[in-house]
Order: C-alpha cells, then sequence, then structure tokens
C-alpha cells in the first residue's frame, strides 16, 4: 500500500517519535554539514497550485539534502486555467517518473484526492484551512529538541494564539500536541476561535492575559490582513492590546517559556521585535527543524526500508 | 556543422529510427530507474520565450536524467521588453558557456534564426504554428511502441482531429507519420483545416463519423478556448457534436484503437474522460515516451558519438 | 570576521588582483569544460528583490560550476508584502543553512544591512544605483584579459558613456579602475551626469566626440526608457545623436579601442549593431568574464582556505 502524509489527525504517538528519531538523524545533513545520498536516484516533484516560494524552496533544500532530485511545478496552478483538471495535471507530471509529489491546494482535500487517485507517495504541503501536517510535525520536533524527552510533552502546556478559525497550521499542531499527551489551550478573539474545536480535547480562552503564567510554549499564528476587512477584527490596534506579544506580557509568563511562530511575522502585531529576537523565542529554530522534519518524511515515504 | 533538431519535415526515415533505437535505450533512465551520466559536464539552457512550466520540467528532467545541468530561462521574454532582441538575448546566455539551446517561440522560425546565428545546437520546442519536432517524435514513437517494428507504420491509418490550422502539433506529427509511410487523415471544421495540407500527402475530412471504422489511431487536439471568440468555432456543444470523441464514438471504431492527445485535455469537449482514461488510451504514455525521446534528442546533438 | 563582497569603493588593489588570479584559474571551469568541486556540500541562495533571470542565472551556473548547490529566491519581494520585514526573509532563509546570501535589491544599502545581521557572507548583486560589485570586477577582469598585465590599467583611458547619475554599473566601475590607475572620463548629458563624481579623481566631458580620440575602452552605459518620460533626456534621437556609438565615431577613434557594454543592450540607441557586433567589441566576453569572476568571489568567500 502506498504511504502518504497527508495529515496529524490520527497519526498515532509511536509514529511521531518515529519521525523524531530520523530528524535527529539528518539533522547534520539538513544543515548541509553532512552529505547524504539516502534517495538517490529519486524525484520528488512539489507540485504547488499556491505560490509559496519559501515552503518549496524548503522542500527543495530537503530533498537535495538527502541525495534527491527535486522538480518546481510552484506555477501549477497555470495548467487548471487552461481548462485541464486537477487529477489531469497531477497525471501527466506522474507520467515523466516521479516518486513522491508535494502538493500545496488552496482546496481542503486536494492532496488526498492526488494520493487516492495515484499510486505515488504524496505529502500535504497545506490544504485550505485543512491541514499543514510537515509544519504541526516541525513544531513539534521543535519542542522536543527543546525539551530532550518525548515523556516531557505529557507536562506540557501549550497555548496558540490568534487566527485560530481559518489556521491549517493551528489544526496540525493541535493534533500533534494531544497525540502526544500535551494540554493545549487555544486563545484568539471570540470571531476567530471556534466552539467545536473543544471536540478535540483542547481549552479554550479569549484571554490571552488570563493563560500566559501557566503556559511553557506560546505558539502564535500569522494574522491575515484580510481578517480586518472582512470585519473578524476590529483593528489591528485592539488585537495587539489584546493578543499581541510583548515585553510587559513576557514580564507575566514563566522564565522559560517558548515563543513560536510559524513565519512570516508581522512584527508589531501579533509579536513585538524584543520578544520575536529574545533568548526565549524559537522561531528561527523552527525553520532549522523544519528541514531535518522534512527530510524525515520524504525518507520515511520513499526511503529504500519504506518497502 | 552543428547539428540541430528543429523540424521534421524532411526528415529522413533512417534517422527517425535512429532516435527510436536511442529512446529505447534511454527508456528506463527516462523514468528515473537507472542512472545514465552520458551528457556530464554539458550544460542545456531552456530557452522559453512563451511560459511553458510543464515542457521545459520535462526537457529539464530529460536533460538531468542523462546527466546534463539545465538551466531555466522561462522567462526569457522579459528582456525583449527591455528593447534587447532575441539575438543578443541568446547570444548572452551562449556566452555562459551552454551546450544546448531548447527553444520556444511564439514566431515560426525563431529557433532556427538562433541556430543560424550562433554555433551552438538547438532544439525546438514549438515555434508559432510551424513545428513542434519533440512533441511529433514522442507521439511516433509512442504508436512504435505498440506496433513493435517499424515496418507496421506503413499499414497505419491514423486520423488528427481539430484545430489542424493553428497546430505545431498536426505539422510535426503528419511529417513523421508521411515518412513512415503511414496513412493520414485529417478531420475537423472547413475553417480550421486547411486544404494546403493535401501537399503534404494526407487526405482530408470534414467528418469524423465517416473515417472511425477504418482508422487504427486518433490523434485529438487541443481546443484552444480563443477559437470561438474569433468566429472559427460556433460553440463547444457543436464542436464537441461534430468532433468529440465520445464512447458511443468508441463503438465505431476498430477494438483496439489507440487514443492519443498532446495534452493538456479539455475533458468533455475534445475528449469524454470514460475514453481519456480507458483501456485504448495512449495519453499518459505519451508523457512517459516524451521524456526518452527527448534524452535521445539531446544524446543525439551533444552526446559524446554525435560528431 | 565575516567576510562579504558588497563594493568596490575601498576595495585594495592587491585585493583586485587576487581576484583575476582566482578567475584566471577558474576560466576553464566557469565555461563548463572543467569540473570542478571546490565549495561541495556548501548552499549558495540567490535573494533576489528585483527579479533578474539573467543575473540570478549567472549566478546560478557560476555556483553549480564551482560546486555549490544554489537556491533561487528570486520572488523574495512576495514575502515582504506579506508585511515580513527585509531582515527577517533573510533570517528565515538563512535558517535552512545557506553558506552566503546574493542579494539584489532596490535599496542602496539592503545587502549591507543583511551583512551587518546576519553571520553569513553576503555578495551584492546590485543595489539600487549605489554599486553592482561583481559587475565591476567582471568588467576590469574583461579589460585584464585584453591587457595581459594588471600593470598595463596604469596607462589606460576609459569613458564611461550614458546615465551615469543612476548607475550603479558606473559608479563600481569607477571605483575598480581608480584603484587599479587608469584614467577615467564620465560622459553624459549634464542630466545625467552629476559633477560631485569629481571627488572620486574622474574627469568628465558632455562631449562624447571630444575624447573619441584619446579613450582605449569606450563603456557604454545602457539607457533607460524611463529617463525620457521623466524630461531627463529629451528623445532617443538626440540622446543617439550626440551619444550613440556608430561606425562615423569609430572612424575618429584609435584603431583598437574596446566597446564595451553590460547589456541588455538598445541597438541603434546606445551602439549601433556594427559596433556591438564588430571586432573590436568586447560585450560577449564580458558575460564569459563574469562567470569566471563570479566563481572568484565565491570561492573567495566560502572557500575552504578562505579564512
Amino acid at each position: 500500500m502506498t504511504k502518504h502524509f497527508l495529515e496529524l489527525q490520527d497519526i498515532s504517538p509511536d509514529k511521531l517519535v518515529s519521525y523524531f528519531t530520523l530528524a535527529d538523524e539528518y539533522y547534520d545533513a539538513s544543515q548541509g554539514k553532512e552529505s547524504r545520498d539516502d534517495l538517490s536516484g529519486k524525484t520528488v516533484a512539489n507540485l504547488f497550485f499556491e505560490d509559496s516560494t519559501r515552503t518549496a524552496n524548503s522542500f527543495y533544500l530537503a530533498g537535495r539534502r538527502i541525495g534527491a532530485s527535486v522538480l518546481d511545478f510552484t506555477g501549477a496552478g497555470s495548467s487548471l486555467s487552461k481548462g485541464e483538471t486537477l487529477l489531469d495535471t497531477a497525471r501527466n507530471i506522474y507520467a515523466m517518473g516521479i516518486d513522491c509529489f508535494v502538493v500545496r491546494h488552496v482546496s481542503p482535500g486536494a492532496p488526498a484526492m492526488i494520493a487516492d487517485a495515484l499510486d505515488v507517495p504524496v505529502i500535504n504541503a497545506g490544504d485550505g484551512a485543512h491541514e499543514h501536517p510537515t509544519q504541526g510535525l516541525l513544531d513539534v520536533y521543535t519542542m522536543y529538541r527543546e525539551l530532550g524527552a518525548v515523556e516531557k510533552f505529557k507536562g506540557l502546556t501549550v497555548a496558540i494564539v490568534g487566527d485560530i478559525l481559518h489556521s491549517r497550521v493551528a489544526r496540525s499542531l493541535c493534533f500533534a500536541l494531544k497525540t502526544l499527551g500535551s494540554r493545549v489551550i487555544l486563545v484568539g478573539p471570540r470571531t476567530l476561535v471556534n466552539k467545536h474545536f473543544e471536540a478535540f480535547g483542547v481549552e479554550i480562552s479569549y484571554s490571552l492575559d488570563k493563560v500566559l503564567a501557566e503556559v511553557d510554549v506560546l505558539y502564535f499564528l500569522r494574522l491575515q490582513r484580510e481578517r480586518m476587512s472582512s470585519g473578524l477584527v476590529s483593528s489591528l490596534k485592539e488585537y495587539k492590546f489584546l493578543y499581541g506579544m510583548t515585553q510587559n506580557r513576557m514580564a507575566l509568563c514563566k522564565d522559560d517559556v517558548k515563543i513560536m511562530h510559524p513565519g512570516p511575522i508581522n512584527r508589531g502585531v501579533e509579536i513585538d521585535p524584543e520578544v520575536a529576537d529574545g533568548p526565549n523565542s524559537l522561531i528561527l529554530k523552527q525553520v532549522t527543524c523544519g528541514m531535518a522534519s522534512r527530510m524525515a518524511v520524504l525518507y520515511s515515504l520513499i526511503g529504500e526500508k519504506s518497502d
């Protein structure tokens, strides 16, 4: 059976931990400090229907540093405008001899649809507001590198702050953290935090200040500017006043609280520069851990021992 | 004398067959299942003045899988808008140390002009309505893989259906098939099939239904949407009624008729999903054979034994 | 201390000559005629906030031919439009494991700002009207290949003709030539040649005809079309009449005068085709020398013996 990496919703703790182990093994190579050719002869295709130079390049580098060839179809959407269907685009590229697809699409389920139709491993690189599972993986892997042991997730309290409603990043991270036994608090304005998230075993708070003292990790989501124009947030100023991370708020946190953000940052909105660049910030470490995490996923799907 | 691959109009049967032989040799490597470095140290430049991610990537992969470095100048048109001439763009890039150009341009003859001016092998990747010779080669190579022997082209009847008038694909395919001794019938509305094609030794029919029973291969061309706005086709519905391939029409064909299309497909216009995805379809096989065909052309132009 | 390549303003003669020596060593490899892996395992990132396929590709090829991996962030500007700062974009990409940045930006000083903030070598690939130091280096390296000896720069007279005011190419070339002891005359209309350039030890002339007889090299700058609309140049016809290089003007020059231009050329404006393509032209040789020059800079910054 072809294996995929489509979502973290039903992942097992063992599976998550196996990715940590692989990522640890690839950590040096992921930074270019060591040369690996585990995927030599394999071709990975970035099939991006939403433009994202940075994510595409991070998969490109991860693929190259593990020995694969990586092909960019970042303008893949252009064929759709010619009347071709999503599946025809994928089938057509697959017929060039592709061993793995990395798919980003604005529609939830698009990567799964390709995985169903073609006999090729598919990695979901973000599908609408559904999931962004390699981001979720790299987020918990970054925490794991800090914690030093998987068991410590059980004692961990993480607040995810911001636009939960529209965030595939929040969803994937929730699933990963709940799988590892952590306590998760979703924090944001009523318009952006949907009550139904409680079904996933998480808590909800509309006040950031109330949770600061008890969290070990504060994970800030990117605020999309278009949320203002659609009336879900009244103003940047109010948003920042209620949910922005400042030095003042840092004083209310545990000394060793960790600050995370998936990027790109709106400095001065979600997070002040002193916090983003401060000693508690793991933001750039997330990028670094992302390389190793993506190498782990690629190897796990198409590496030699991966049947 | 520098060799080029500019058109199939005057190609010899022996030359075509030599490409089949090379493509057979590269078939496994073209799918990434084997590693070849025949063009190690060579640099191929994709010089695309019309955007085409997919064709550019297919040349990229073909080049990489035979060991060449491949450079993408897919936005090459941008320099022209700065006032630079086509030849200056080509000369400038050539001065970086390029061993082969793959050129796509909206103007017929542009690749030939570059081939005349520079001392470097040029592959025509489509020039206006003139020719798309690697497409023509991959089309007959796909048929050859089905037929099993070159001699069988002599008994083959192929109908090319659709917008013959504007199609570089149709022209290249016609020349290749006539070179190999096949019978060719061009099928389409009077506005899109020009009488002067008869000079190439092909037949013309304005009725698809009348030819279905006698053809071995039905090759459907892509219908450009802009043909409707320019009045050459009255409506998609009428076009499909007269020239679209349906299951009903399949019933009127030989059992082992082959269905081909250069892609991207307009499902439900030129061809119905049941036919495109059915057992008689060679559409994805064309893409696969394209990789091997393009490797054969590259090797033949700049491989070691190539002069 | 991290080394950078940001400007030629204060470069020493010895340093310039050391680049010539390295470029000579890489000359064959720069044309793909030899394989080098001096930067094997290193990753170079093109961080282009202004689109420039050709310059990006020339760095790509230079990097590849010396064994480095090269990553293109040519659409890097898109992240800025998402509200991210320039430095956050750079930091984020750096966290993927990058050994050297090649930065182009519309703002003078942007590459230096990145060099200050991050612990990674930065090459300035053009920053506003400030400098374009690899262009300046390749220009003097091209002259050096003609002259055969560094000492001969002392007897050389070079006229730089055109829009000096807005030209980072002119500034970098001025600094390089003055460093090597050459005489430099800036030539152009009063609106486009700023008197303050005299501070750099160069002469100024508003008449091209008056300097033709005494120069060894005529370096023509590209005329940006937008200079007309902003009223700095009254018409293309007048500009060409006063400052365009023609066969008639060639007759007034030394027999072995050299003609140079950074490209892309406006044929018939700055320079007539007979001159651009004539025996005195070094224009394409500049591109060729650019490959070797950029390899020299890359090696000097991140090669093994480089610290």
